[in-house]
């Protein structure tokens, strides 16, 4: 093999990997990937008989202006939905995630399992 | 130990686990968390020598102008370093990553990682 042509062979054996849109990680849900909203649905996976209002803002340590604003995002998406009923008068909120809020959540988990494993992979080969 | 103490013994182990922010994953930096950007860096971290902007855009699968957005996000940031030259006369411009950058970028990696591990784990448990 000329040097030419093994030139053109690592060159190509690169492209492969190295194509348009490599990085794009098309599969990254938007509603989903917001940092508060994806703590939001791991907490809510995490309890899928719902979890009330209160105690989701505590465990996403987010006010209340910003949990219904994402709870919002997530509901018009079709990922999560809210109930409103009472306990002893008082008011109460619920929010589950849907059983599609549930299955795109997954797809989303395999997206971003293949970014951690891609930006693992990249920084071990390029270590100083 | 009496029903009471059996569940406030429940109540407590469960409490250990569910602190307030729990899931806010306050390492998730913004700068970097972004979909396009974690993209951007992620290629740039495979290619530490830096890539010319239209390697990195179509990698990336990005717009001009969207590239040049998130890169100025990136250089504000501190994370990415952009650099103009010319090339047989044509205007050309050089992205790479900075040693900050490399290593916040490392930092956020590790919470991501925990991101994924929390979200399978509580998508297991809770399967139906």
């Amino acid at each position: 093999m000329s040097e030419i042509e093994e030139v053109a062979t690592i060159s190509q054996a690169q492209s492969n990997d190295e194509t348009v849109g490599r990085f794009a990680y098309v599969g990254l849900e938007r509603a989903i990937h917001e940092k508060a909203r994806l703590g939001l649905l791991t907490s809510l996976i995490s309890h899928p008989s719902g979890l009330l209002f209160n105690d989701l803002k505590e465990l996403c340590a987010l006010t209340d202006g910003n949990l219904s604003r994402h709870l919002k995002v997530l509901q018009e998406a079709g990922l999560v939905e809210v109930w409103k009923g009472f306990n002893q008068n008082r008011p109460q909120t619920l929010c589950r995630v849907t059983v599609n809020g549930r299955r795109r959540f997954l797809e989303y988990l395999s997206v971003l399992e293949k970014v951690v494993a891609d930006a693992a992979e990249a920084a071990e080969l390029s270590a100083p």
